[in-house]
């Protein structure tokens, strides 16, 4: 959880029920033109069949769109469940604060002119906040486009992209931080055949966030799917909330963040603790809680039109059945390069289908080849191993354009019927080549169809990640890690480590010297050689002004070395407190990782790992996680960067100690979770991951405290 | 150039001309049902009007599908230009026999159960192709779904796709080794209204090749784009002689080679040469002809599409015009990824555009904001500065569903015409969400319709990619190489890099020494530490029997690790003809790098170059190259790979000798090239990099020769 102030509603019920269905609605600055902002709103309703009191407000006309209508907010004749707020921003601000007094539940508020123009407009959009807030009113809002719902015809938008068609109702809903983009999403949707439950647009987000709408939507038993667009998240507990609250219903949120990009620019800083950018951590927030991240509005929509479907495998396998072999290597090729695995068919299966037709290609792909142009039956004999024999989570079937065939597509529609009346838990997902009409007959089969195969494995693959998200148990927690008071400045070296070890957090053994004689003794006991590091807290960066000496050897050796550190600090630093130097022993034969925490303004401390050298440094190969979690989440981050191969002992090393790695990574998330926001950054680097049942140890750590 | 046994076709053009368009075609198992194998070819062309005459030969009926048929190909009355061979396997090699002798130019023999099926069917496609060779005729298969021909009606197939529809007529080829598959795209391509020129199913390629098929459409002056699909490649020439034609004549290519998934089996291999897959060579050869490599068949077919516009960047930029902030954002992430550069504006001109709209984003993304729904000349206003001032290569213009308004599409298209029609050398693409008659007026205007933006960008993407693959000037030859003469057998490292030095390959300083005396004087000369190696030619992988010695010091150490290696030689492996030790200069301070060649059975010897260490053995970090190419081509190898910024002075390192680097890997490819087939592998590894004007060495080097 973030330490920001949490918002009043974050973890309880979004409370927005009544901002998708009012009985009730005033549309201040309602207009007689269903063209004009104002007007649309009202014009929509109507078509749409709104059943609640449509209360227009317009100080200048007794009738608008053939409405009674009411010359200011105080000459209602009822308190509106819900308010439109289409009037320039000045009078916004005024309207809000009349509605709220009112007991006005929520306002929509269309107007531009707020924070997304200039400070002017961001005090005003905070005094319209205080007024809302201040009697218990929600704002979705301003610079909203509004919302709609499909099952009640509650059309609060004044988008103008209906003129070719309205949205088809369904079980999607659709919550989005801009107009446009979510305006685009839902016309493709309709291109689609995409039926969609509501669609909620945030705009600057003053009070109700993505998140809020997200929770609305897991909140409404009409929507199964969640797909949501944001440009950035400005506020976590709300969208923390929602996220635990969708996969606790097992409602499958797909979700576009743009700017990935920034990313790029986040990666190049030089500190290694920087590498994780905004845009990393809300991957990382996202991976926790299960959510897929589209990179398309293609993939968006694929994803969400097959979760539709409710079919969620917590292990997903794939079994595919192809009239093409060319096809099949295709869909192998995609679903390899996914990590979906395609198991081979049993042996007695592959035999009994090669007596069907004996040049099939059984193994999986399945091949039924185009004999089944001859005899449709063997589609459902074919089909029927593959479910039944195979036992596959999720089955896709390519029969390309003769799926389409006049000749051929009610027979294959047959069979391919019964097989699913006979397995109706699997995942079915059809790849043909067909006309809208055609589709939609499949469609009610209970078969998604994708006309392209590459596309389809992409989907059906997103279904296991929800699955897997949802069947996850709850892990280890956290370990339990003495509560540790940060002091007042960044530590020296040495007072970081004290703080790590007091948590647990194992570092190499050494010793703090104040002279070239104490040195050499430490040196000696330690065991040779050893590594001499210049010991003051306003030296940051030792590597960089040659304050570290490595593979320091013999009594004189680190009398030299003690002597050389100090004079390069006094030439570098002259006004440096000097602590002395820290003499400590030199770790070799593991694997150098770095193990860090940064401070992201939104989420709060995120921890970082990586391999040392190459792996961070050119190339970026780096898992995050939100603080703090257990030992068992810290070995999944280990294991999944693409370096982990060396940790688990390629081309014939040692496997590191991997448990002794995990359990310093999940201790160091819960004491820079304690610690608080005064915690700036942790640089654990290198640390060694020395072989199995040795231990990690870090060789060096930074702690930044800040203001 | 593979010396592979070349094609006797290979370099000169296709000569298949004819096949696509003959004056007369004899079908050999002609059936009056118009629904069966022989039957379809007759009734499509009748349907398709095929103005050349039909030959049906068919020995129970004196009529055919309303023509006239004889009851053998001896019986023809005239020499048909082609024939349809569509008999069961026996018959078929005889009809192609008797077909040659009377001097046909080619046969499309539909017929299987041949190659494909097991070695009888095996031998008896190696008789049909002898009688056919005999006499010179063409063979399109066997087992060919065969071809057709949009312009003349020529359907020499047996598809039965065409109950839905006709292929659309235009200038996309389509060329497939898979019929099943090829049916697939232009199923797909019709559906999408992609107009095709011919298609062309290769089958068994007996004669006829998926090279030959594209060289065919590389003549083919109707065809501007080549769309084909491959599952294996078996012969290099034909195929390496389209792609350079098809380069030559500006003719994009793009090629889906299924079977990816090969790569990580043969990644897996332990031997550092065999990273080389098969299908990571041909992924080489093709960006060596700038052929795009589609993943998936929309990827496909979206390049095919964008290239019908014939607008191929050398350099290419793009700019963006949006009506949605965040749909720019989203097309800045996919460009950013794809590395297609999206410079920013003019300040002047952004400047302009901000008096035209106050709230308008005009960096690039170029955002014009809703407004121009108000006011349509601001589209042209802002086009025009994107174009003109912007100065950008391609322009992507997202304006989503209100490109498919009634109310706004004929004024978008009215100015984006206008734009277009001053400056009609750029590419033009436009992302929206209309009708498909909206669609194809806009198309009809020049402006290729991709409704997803991200799809839009990856195609823009390719067209710069085939732009600056025409554009490429020759580069620099192989250098001259001295021709070395392989030895009978596997050589000694000793001797291995004797022959490289020879072709100027530097090897570190080093000495075969048969004594432990003359190793210490070895050492002495080469300067201390040295490298001791176990020197015999039946132990190739010696460090994994102990047979290295690294950072070897003084006389009494050489001499011990002398002695140290003979023992455990004698132990390991007691039949090896030892030939001494090799002491070599311990190199140090430079990057780790491996060189190396494997001999790929259809196109010769590939060059590998790639990072020490876990580059290569855990990222599979390598570039792949055929032999023999110049310096030039070895640095952007050298510079292309992921772990490059390494080898460039990541964080404060030094340089490498780039340029030396390359001059080894020029001359190792040349070396390669020159040695003729018995050279199995090179190994080079390590090659220690050092830093820039201090050369490069190889440390280590195998050659393998085989048999």
């Amino acid at each position: 959880m973030s330490d920001a102030a949490p918002s009043p509603t974050a973890g309880a019920p979004s409370g927005l029920a009544r901002l998708l269905a009012p009985c009730s609605v005033a549309v201040v600055g309602a207009s007689n033109d269903p063209t004009r902002i104002g007007g649309r709103p009202i014009a929509y309703m109507h078509r749409q069949g709104y059943k609640g009191t449509i209360l227009p407000v317009n100080p200048n006309r007794a009738e608008v769109q053939g409405l009674h209508a009411f010359p200011s907010v105080a000459a209602l004749p009822e308190v509106p469940d819900i308010a439109i707020v289409a009037v320039p921003a000045a009078a916004a601000v005024q309207a809000v604060e009349e509605l709220a007094a009112r007991g006005t539940a929520a306002a929509i508020v269309f107007s531009a002119g707020f924070a997304e123009m200039d400070a002017t407009g961001a005090a005003a959009q905070q005094r319209m906040l205080a007024a809302a807030r201040g009697h218990g009113m929600r704002l979705l809002g301003p610079n909203s486009l509004g919302l709609f719902n499909t099952r009640n015809g509650f059309y609060a938008t004044f988008s103008a992209s209906f003129e070719t068609g309205w949205p088809i109702p369904g079980r999607i809903g659709i919550a989005s931080q801009s107009g446009a983009y979510g305006t685009h999403l839902f016309s493709v949707a309709r291109g689609r055949r995409l039926g969609i439950s509501s669609c909620v647009m945030t705009g600057n987000e003053a009070d109700v966030t993505i998140g809020h709408a997200i929770r609305s939507m897991v909140e409404d038993p009409d929507t199964d799917v969640i797909a949501a667009y944001a440009e950035g998240i400005k506020e976590a507990d709300s969208l923390l909330a929602a996220l635990g609250a969708a996969r606790g219903a097992r409602k499958p949120v797909v979700l576009m963040k743009v700017g990935r990009s920034a990313l790029g620019s986040a990666a190049a800083r030089s500190h290694t603790a920087s590498i994780a950018g905004d845009d990393a951590v809300i991957d990382a927030v996202l991976g926790e809680f299960g959510v897929v991240r589209a990179r398309s509005t293609e993939e968006m929509l694929d994803v969400a039109h097959l979760a539709t479907r409710r079919v969620y495998p917590a292990r997903n396998t794939l079994g595919v059945l192809t009239v093409s072999g060319g096809a099949g290597v295709l869909i192998s090729d995609a679903a390899e390069e996914l990590g979906l695995p395609m198991p081979e068919m049993p042996q007695d299966a592959q035999a009994r289908l090669r007596e069907l037709v004996p040049f099939a290609a059984p193994r999986n792909p399945v091949d039924c080849t185009a004999q089944v142009l001859n005899d449709p039956s063997l589609v459902g004999h074919f089909a029927e191993a593959a479910v039944q024999n195979g036992g596959y989570a999720s089955v896709l079937a390519f029969f390309t354009q003769t799926g389409g065939a006049p000749s051929f597509a009610p027979k294959l529609r047959e069979q391919l019927r019964a097989t699913r009346a006979k397995h109706p838990d699997r995942l079915y997902v059809l790849s043909v080549v067909a006309s809208p009409e055609q589709v939609q007959d499949y469609e009610r089969d209970g078969f998604a169809v994708f006309e392209d195969p590459t596309r389809a494995v992409a989907a059906i693959h997103a279904m296991g990640r929800f699955g897997e998200a949802f069947a996850r148990r709850p892990g280890l927690p956290p370990p339990a890690v003495p509560a540790v008071a940060l002091p007042d400045a960044t530590p020296s070296e040495a007072e970081a480590k004290r703080l790590l070890s007091a948590a647990g957090i194992a570092c190499a053994p050494e010793r703090t010297c104040a002279t070239a004689e104490e040195a050499a003794a430490a040196a000696e006991a330690l065991g040779h050689p050893v590594v001499l590091k210049i010991l003051s807290p306003d030296i940051l960066h030792k590597s960089e002004m040659g304050g570290v000496l490595l593979d320091v050897r013999g009594a004189d050796g680190v009398r030299a070395g003690f002597a050389t550190l100090l004079d390069r600090a006094r030439r570098h630093a002259p006004d440096a407190r000097i602590e002395g130097v820290l003499v400590a022993k030199q770790l070799k034969g593991g694997v150098e990782c770095i193990l860090g925490v940064n401070r992201d303004p939104v989420f709060g401390p995120v921890t970082m790992f990586g391999l040392g050298g190459v792996f961070v440094e050119v190339l970026k190969d780096v898992v995050l996680r939100r603080c703090p979690f257990g030992e068992d989440v810290a070995e999944t981050m280990i294991r999944s960067i693409r370096g982990a191969p060396l940790l688990l002992g390629a081309r014939g090393r040692p496997p590191a100690d991997i448990p002794a790695l995990a359990r310093m990574l999940a201790r160091l998330s819960v004491f820079a979770h304690q610690a608080g926001p005064r915690l700036a950054s942790i640089d654990l680097n290198p640390v060694f991951a020395l072989p199995r049942g040795e231990g990690a140890f870090a060789a060096d750590a930074v702690i930044e405290v800040g203001g």
